[in-house]
């Protein structure tokens, strides 16, 4: 049977928060924009309609879930949600905090500009402030 | 009671195809992309969240018979959903079939260059092919 495994280009420039039911969740490492991807712990999976229908309903919620701590933490002026997978085709929800103004607005975050790293400080405080929210 | 209603700038540009439970379905007048939009009949919805659990998981099967339709047509590479919102707040989620080498690949489609309108016989029979699959 095969196992879920992360794909690496995922793991790459994020870190791992929390695991949900169905999802792990990372934050992405760009302080450009609040923003975390989620990914079903499933084998195989690059399109919604592949994930059972419990799945399905899972995943919805815990984006909502993500969304909502990120809008409670961040203020942000909209929450972006998206699966693209054009790049990775292991299923992946991107959840973003958009701000009016922001190095992207009102455009896309995907493939717009480059990474901004945060410093590592950075990274840790807004790991464990989601992080705290999602437990 | 606030009453849903198609925000004009949704209905602008694209035809609608269908009804399902919770959402109308929407062709994008785009010939670049075979390019659907759902909107749930909910007033005063931006945000995934603000949605009730119930409706979550209904947005989130209607996206996904949407996406494995226009899969079974389209025979995309890959199929993009995502609810942004930046610049229409009510809220919507697309659903983009997408093929390799196509007007904005790998990058998203929004914000990607100028909509091409399809000829009004190949907008009918997009739509209405679409349209019998979803019943």
């Amino acid at each position: 049977m095969t196992e879920f495994s992360l794909d690496p280009r995922l793991a790459e420039d994020s870190v791992g928060i929390a695991q949900l039911n169905l999802c792990i969740v990372r934050l992405r490492n760009d302080a450009r924009f609040p923003w975390c991807v989620l990914v079903p712990m499933r084998p195989l999976i690059s399109e919604l309609f592949e994930l059972s229908d419990a799945d399905q309903t899972q995943l919805i919620h815990e984006t909502a879930r993500v969304a909502k701590v990120l809008d409670g933490i961040y203020s942000p002026h909209k929450v972006n949600i998206g699966a693209l997978g054009n790049h990775v085709a292991q299923f992946h929800m991107h959840v973003i905090a958009r701000r009016s103004g922001d190095a992207a607005w009102p455009g896309p975050v995907w493939g717009a500009g480059q990474r901004i790293g945060y410093s590592g400080e950075e990274l840790m405080r807004n790991a464990q402030l989601i992080a705290a929210r999602l437990r």
